[in-house]
């Protein structure tokens, strides 16, 4: 992709997030977006098909983002609680600036029930997160800062922690400060698989 | 009511639930729901106004059904924790029967997100799920079975892990079999905040 032509698609996506953000998913047109991003029609269809991939593309962008600050975390953490500790943190920071376009997940969920394609794009960065807890929970059992658990199943479960946080904050976000609540429900159930935290 | 008008309730009830788990909400049709339930449509809307009524109803079944459940466990449980698992097998139990009708619950969801009254019917049971986890855990901690943790902290996490496993079992019911994987990690989570559980 020339420089020229990626600063298109970037602006598209950026211009696509505040008015998400501003206006929520269903209100912001392909005219909107192209408004904001001062581009024309022609060039978003010749950067994205569809509204739908410009969203498909900033979840992955925040889902790679979110990777790229956990594997950060997991190397400058001491133990395996601490990063765990860390990631919940950031994981709560980025709900916290995700809030507007929390409002997006229930259409791109049933899309996902429709479309195969939004499905796996749902589903692979589910499982890579679900694998990497797996690997980071059992790595904390060896060194023995968590008690001998099931690592696969301790890994479900803090993903279906979160899973179940980010639905209260997409369904209730004034209900409470979901960020902060993730951060204390995973540290919870961290610190209960400490060795000897009781 | 009169027994007639209840018994035609509960028929269109029953093959409403029938319809929906084998043909799925939308394809299922207020004509199709007459038809199995062998009433016309006029006494259909006699009893309710639309079928998104019918559903709400359904669920409210569901739901009352579930903490009749957890009331009677409580009762009968030695323990909290005990408690605990036990309402987890029944909710695992639930998640298994309601198969077929969970592809209902991110239509709901948004409808949900639309309308004030479709809100306050998920909203309120969950809250008092939410109460009733926070004063069962509060006893537990009390009882000394529980470690000494903060019970709304413990009751919104364990509220968080169902509806995450809910969640999971809408989107992808053939990832895994989600009521045998909700009782392990409810039962991870609460032998976890047992007092010398390590």
């Amino acid at each position: 992709m020339q420089k020229r032509s990626e600063e298109t698609h970037t602006q598209i996506l950026e211009s696509a997030h505040l008015l998400f953000s501003q206006a929520g998913y269903e209100a912001a047109s392909v005219a909107d977006i192209c408004q904001e991003a001062g581009v024309s029609k022609g060039a978003f269809y010749h950067h994205f098909p569809t509204k739908q991939a410009v969203f498909l593309e900033l979840l992955e962008g925040w889902l790679v983002e979110l990777e790229r600050g956990f594997a950060i975390l997991q190397e400058e953490s001491e133990t395996v609680p601490q990063a765990i500790d860390a990631m919940a943190s950031i994981a709560g920071q980025l709900l916290e600036e995700m809030n507007g376009n929390l409002s997006l997940l229930p259409e791109f969920w049933i899309q996902a029930q429709r479309d195969p394609q939004v499905w796996q794009a749902a589903r692979s960065p589910y499982q890579r997160y679900q694998r990497f807890f797996s690997t980071l929970i059992h790595k904390g059992i060896q060194d023995g800062a968590l008690a001998q658990v099931d690592s696969d199943l301790a890994a479900r479960s803090l993903v279906s922690l979160a899973l179940g946080l980010l639905m209260q904050a997409t369904f209730d976000p004034h209900g409470a400060d979901w960020g902060k609540e993730t951060q204390r429900s995973i540290h919870l159930f961290i610190n209960a698989l400490r060795v000897s935290s009781q």
